[in-house]
């Protein structure tokens, strides 16, 4: 339980200063650097549980608020430093997209929607918080563009269904479901691996329509 | 019964590739393309819901998300040919949004929720997933700038409770007033017809403030 | 009661003018026009209904639409006189996002969600309709660059829970934590007062990661 608290705080830092480097290079004013930071963190958790009819979970639990608040402001101050801490922030971020697609996945399970749907709930917990920082700072959500990160999600939520078919215990579920989700991403980026590209080069859409 | 599932599985198909559509000339990957084209379909209905406090529609019917993904998947291979279904396509879709239309007043009156309101909830649920696609590539949503295609949903709500005052039996209402929406959709491409511009030629609207 | 109504009413028309003016500026029509100005003068409450658990205010209370609908035609109308307009819509913006704090505040308590959660929620009923309303229309949201518009939500949601503690009415509370908005703007407006910008000259963000 300690291990799951820990690294879900590791994975609202990491958002959050994901959060941070958007709106700065957008020379936003504070207040628009903690709410980007803010979705960023919590805004595919947020959507999961207005889809599914739950309670908002940041909105019961005030270490998330803290945590993003505290992230936030030193973000901001050692922003100069942040290009250092590279590495960490990119394992940190893999581990909780891995850990957010599983609780997804559960959560999903627990209000009684089919497979498909949990796979989808457990992607959007993982990426949908980038995908509202894209939109509010006029970007096209950089997620559409490189897919590994999503396809790591709908992998790991795929495993979680086979495994499940396969009578392998919950717990251990929970943990290998997310160890696939870090890995596809781990290997995607060491190997430079990406799914091969469905244009054309030169090819031109606006031609078909 | 059937009729209805059938317009309503080629609104969803026709919606889905006008997402597919939008993502290629962005050129996004596969797992962008499928999220346009996923929210293009859904997106409307999923406000609809949301707003009015219901279940959310696609997450209990598994139908969508399969035609949705399987439309995906063939829109984009088959992108070349898309231009030659080009009729076609515009007449599901206007049979789509007539449908959507009138679901969405029905929905709303099953909550009950006043005629102002549901004829809000009708259009939104036509109009939206379009609104959600356009801002998520990065461009102004274009029923913001063309209007019959909303109109045509207006006009077909205020009909549903024109019958509904004159005692027309429900039945007959939905069919009618998803026929207003189509018929005035068709009529304004067919005979070019588009409501009077608000501009002046030359008009400045950055001077008047 | 009838001062707060009255106050709400203005705040309604004032967001509304709001989102005429920023539709204007993008050519969008009639109907796009409309939306805009519904999405600034409800959105706000909308996102706080939905996050909340609430049943969404606007939907209940035909009198907002109204308002939304006769202020879009009389705006679309009279757009070259706005100007002319200024300083009371000004005046009527500040009121209104002083009512609509305090009473986000006051609806999140009701509902049992801790005083940083009471703040946000204030703060996001007030200034989120603006939000969406920049989105739609492809522009950063103002708001995430002119800070002292939120930093006054914020520091009328902070006062509110300040008198909380020092057993202040409940009816004084209400009017002296909507004052605090309204008095911050309006200080921060007539002496050009802005919180000190986090930005060196010249500094480039990029260079940081």
């Amino acid at each position: 339980m300690d291990y799951i608290l820990l690294v879900d705080i590791l994975g609202v830092i990491t958002f959050s200063i994901s959060g941070v480097l958007s709106s700065l290079k957008k020379r936003m004013d504070a207040f628009g650097i903690l709410i980007i930071a803010f979705v960023t963190s919590v805004g595919g958790g947020t959507i999961r549980d207005i889809l599914i009819g739950s309670e908002v979970m940041w909105m019961q639990e005030m270490i998330y608020v803290y945590v993003i608040l505290i992230t936030t402001i030193l973000a901001v101050i050692f922003r100069k430093k942040l290009a250092y801490m590279r590495k960490s922030l990119f394992l940190f971020d893999t581990l909780g997209i891995g850990l957010y697609t599983v609780v997804g996945v559960e959560k999903g399970i627990s209000y009684g929607f089919s497979a498909e749907i949990c796979i989808a709930i457990g992607t959007m917990s993982a990426c949908f918080g980038g995908v509202i920082r894209d939109t509010l700072c006029n970007e096209i959500p950089v997620i559409f563009r490189k897919e590994v990160y999503a396809t790591a999600c709908i992998l790991g939520g795929l495993s979680y269904f086979l495994l499940l078919e396969l009578n392998v215990p919950k717990g251990l579920i929970f943990i290998i479901a997310g160890i696939v989700v870090i890995l596809v991403r781990l290997a995607a980026v060491v190997f430079k691996i990406s799914l091969p590209s469905i244009y054309k080069k030169e090819e031109n859409i606006e031609d078909y329509w």
